[in-house]
């Protein structure tokens, strides 16, 4: 059981966190650590924080367990600042959504002053932010990746393992850049391809928009994502990113090449393992 | 009312329109024409179909509204067999799902032969094909787009609107080419689009699909979709659809181009700018 917990940035994620480890006896103690003292009161008054600081190194002091809970640009940046603040003994973990930068930074940081950090990825959220859309249920069978760096011990590993599955996730451990470049193809480029279609329809088709169905619905639904959150997500993933939009032009040009040929045999051997493929997903 | 309603190709679209006439009295009697006794037996045990015949003269005989329930591809040529036993007050309509070459071969005969030819697009379907999942309600709420063309007098277009609306489907009229072009931007472009993104992350990082989450799962689900149905649609819609890729192309070069970039006010603006096309469509 951890001691005393300290989540700095008490928003969606972090506040997820905070309730979670309330809810299910994960920590003792709860610090939540932010800038704005007056948007962290409602997880004071709803209990799931035991105490709100804006003092980093007042909020860190005796903590066992730190969990960054910023939005991903701001992590490497907060490394930087805590890392003097962080006890010896403490283990550290984000949630940021992509890991390469963070974990060598990390990694940076402890060659100078050795400290533990796991890096974490919840891949849970939603198109909302801050603290009000907070559940504790958030993490309930969600998927985390947890990502070892050099400054992450086999037991640190562990632990912040244990931790994520205490908060109800499922835990998968992968190296930074091979998480990096997963979710550069199963998420990120996703988006990017819903905005662009997003984008090429209202552009250059709005008279179409019209006769949308569901499936265009659907499709395009996550290009409503937060434009702040998403630039930061592309952004800090950029080579995994366009190297994931490189593949999929692959795939869209033998697709297209395919389809220009005409022939009805080829088309239909082309969907028909794009289908099987599809298939093996779970629903 | 309609008296007679011979229905051509009895699977799901056409099944769902013997269903929705019968439960709605949109006919006094309703004749199923197929290749296969067999496969409309249901329908006539059920009470759908008053009769059921192979032999398409027999079928077409005193019919007043005639609609072919047969894939799109196959349309064209059922127009062509059909033509001179259709009876010269009855008006056809079918259920294509590209309009164009559809409506120019039914003028093209109109001009040998009189007869009155009003395409519809019924945007409703399923995954899923055959009588066995027709529905009674499958039209309930769905989009119709009825095509006119030169073989559609004023009166027919009216008739082919209201029968649609009797069915519980809401009808917009558009000419057959911008149907086309809509229809290619809203929705095979989107089904091209999942699948290349299905199809890029199967063949070049199928170990991500170990941490793909609901947005990816989203975004492919239609990439399951009957190959065989697909690439008669793809086929059928092909010049408007290689347009629709084209501006999709547009789309994703400038977004990938300002990501390359990397200034987070650039890529802020064009996901705001998306976020707000998603978000004047119907959620």
């Amino acid at each position: 059981m951890i001691r005393r917990l300290a989540i700095v940035g008490v928003g969606l994620l972090g506040g997820s966190v905070a309730k979670a480890a309330r809810a299910r006896g994960v920590a003792r103690e709860v610090i939540g650590i932010g800038r704005d003292m007056g948007r962290m009161r409602a997880a004071v008054d709803d209990g799931a924080l035991d105490r709100a600081t804006t003092d980093l190194a007042d909020g860190l002091r005796d903590a066992d367990f730190i969990i960054l809970g910023a939005p991903v640009r701001a992590i490497e940046t907060l490394l930087e600042r805590i890392w003097d603040d962080v006890p010896r003994d403490a283990i550290v973990t984000d949630v940021g959504s992509s890991k390469g930068a963070i974990v060598r930074a990390a990694d940076e940081l402890a060659r100078r002053a050795p400290r533990t950090f796991v890096g974490s990825h919840p891949m849970a959220g939603s198109e909302k932010s801050g603290y009000a859309v907070a559940r504790a249920d958030l993490f309930q069978g969600a998927l985390v990746v947890v990502t070892p760096g050099e400054a992450s011990g086999h037991g640190a590993v562990k632990t912040v393992t244990a931790f994520w599955e205490r908060c109800g996730a499922r835990v998968m451990e992968l190296p930074p850049d091979a998480h990096d470049a997963a979710v550069a193809a199963v998420s990120h480029l996703p988006h990017l391809v819903a905005c662009a279609l997003m984008d090429a329809v209202a552009r250059e088709a709005a008279g179409a928009l019209a006769v949308a169905a569901r499936g265009f619905r659907d499709t395009t639904r996550i290009a409503a994502g937060d434009p702040v959150m998403w630039q930061e997500i592309f952004l800090t993933n950029r080579a995994p990113l366009l190297e994931a939009v490189a593949a999929f032009r692959r795939a869209l040009d033998d697709l297209e090449r395919v389809i220009e040929d005409g022939d009805p045999a080829k088309v239909e051997a082309a969907l028909a393992r794009i289908k099987t493929a599809r298939e093996t997903l779970p629903s």
